[in-house]
């Protein structure tokens, strides 16, 4: 894990292929991740065929890396595949729930971040795609995902064709809480953001965007209010159409 | 990362002491985990006072882990910092919704993962805690989380005192699906859970669980359906008390 130091999401990818023997020796090493009673609640899906890439890009707003990676792997948290199992051994499974879905959803992003791991100490450049979440109906469709899996992640692969400088991080002070939370004050926020907003890139950012400070960015912006509200209401009910609640 | 094949949970810890400078140093160094629009939507609580992981113990079913571990650490999903930090920046936070929910619980299980990784590598003990989101109102009573701020994972740390044998895992086949999703048959759950099936400390799990099936000591003993839709309830009603729905 040497690499993790210096470790930045690449979204720029050399034309070398990702040979899938590599790729299963990765994903069958990420499998010693911690799974809820080893049950392994994950699928992944694999898309390398240049139509399944251009037919899942909308869904990603049409981010490039989508069309331009090796690989791209869309991770699943899967109720499916263990409920068929205890049905067919004289089982009642009972994962058609909200708890269910919430372990299963962590084991796949456990499974998947060890995996990116992995694959960044290899010399692999990966992209983690939030998109997956704001819109997951058509990925669905897509990927032709049954109920009791939900798509929760999904990561673009290959090897870098870029050398990103790594962004920034807060002060490890300002995420770690010493026996119970210490809540944040103007003054412990004004200290923890000052770097951060001190910085010529994000100043330029602030230029480029218009805003006045860096935060009305993210809040004015990029995630906005009427967004997230609007994609809560279709992320509970492709929940709900996915069988979870 | 050569330490991923051997892994295991390991929940017996032996006396020594595990440092703030090492837990920093490992904290801090999987703050490079990808993270949405670079937000950091998690923060983490440590508890090492004997009487607060004695206080958390109930709400973790008494697993012994969690009063012998050296360190226990709580992650968890917080758009709290991220919205004061707006709001003292001109900003109009959006985040008490379900997708911001899960967005930073994304973000705060993998950087939970790769906090994992990086101790295991240093030669540390984990066992990671799924008893979080079946019981988390104690949790956030007796570690003060407000609003917007919801544990998602625990693990408890320390230095090995036992050596346990890697539990078995589904052939990669099971879990890997090419382009769309393979539906499974009754054939190929025959064929990826048999070895599964047939390993001795399976069979005696059966034996001592007095089930007919591996399969039903899941669905009938550990994870029942009744006590997943009641815990369903709560969970849903934690995360409305919290802010996020």
């Amino acid at each position: 894990m040497k690499t993790i130091s210096n470790r930045t999401s690449i979204r720029k990818y050399s034309n070398r292929e990702v040979s899938n023997t590599l790729l299963k020796d990765l994903l069958s090493k990420a499998e010693r991740t911690p799974t809820m009673g080893n049950l392994q609640l994950y699928s992944v899906v694999a898309t390398r065929s240049n139509e399944m890439k251009q037919k899942l890009a909308p869904a990603h707003f049409y981010q490039p890396m989508v069309e331009n990676a090796a690989v791209v792997l869309t991770f699943c948290a899967d109720f499916r595949r263990t409920t068929l199992w205890a049905e067919n051994r004289k089982g009642t499974p009972g994962y058609d729930n909200f708890l269910s879905f919430l372990n299963a959803a962590t084991d796949a992003l456990l499974y998947c971040q060890t995996f990116t791991n992995l694959a960044e100490a290899e010399g692999l450049g990966t992209c983690f795609l939030g998109t997956t979440i704001y819109n997951p109906k058509p990925i669905i469709e897509l990927l032709k995902l049954p109920k009791l899996v939900m798509p929760v992640a999904t990561l673009t692969i290959g090897w870098p064709d870029e050398a990103p400088t790594p962004t920034d991080r807060l002060p490890l002070e300002s995420i770690l809480h010493e026996e119970t939370y210490t809540d944040y004050t103007a003054e412990s926020i004004d200290q923890y953001y000052k770097v951060k907003e001190s910085l010529e890139e994000n100043k330029h950012f602030v230029e480029i965007n218009k805003t006045e400070t860096l935060a009305q960015i993210f809040t004015d912006i990029r995630y906005k209010k009427s967004d997230n509200e609007a994609m809560s209401v279709g992320l509970l009910e492709t929940l709900k159409q996915q069988g979870f609640l």
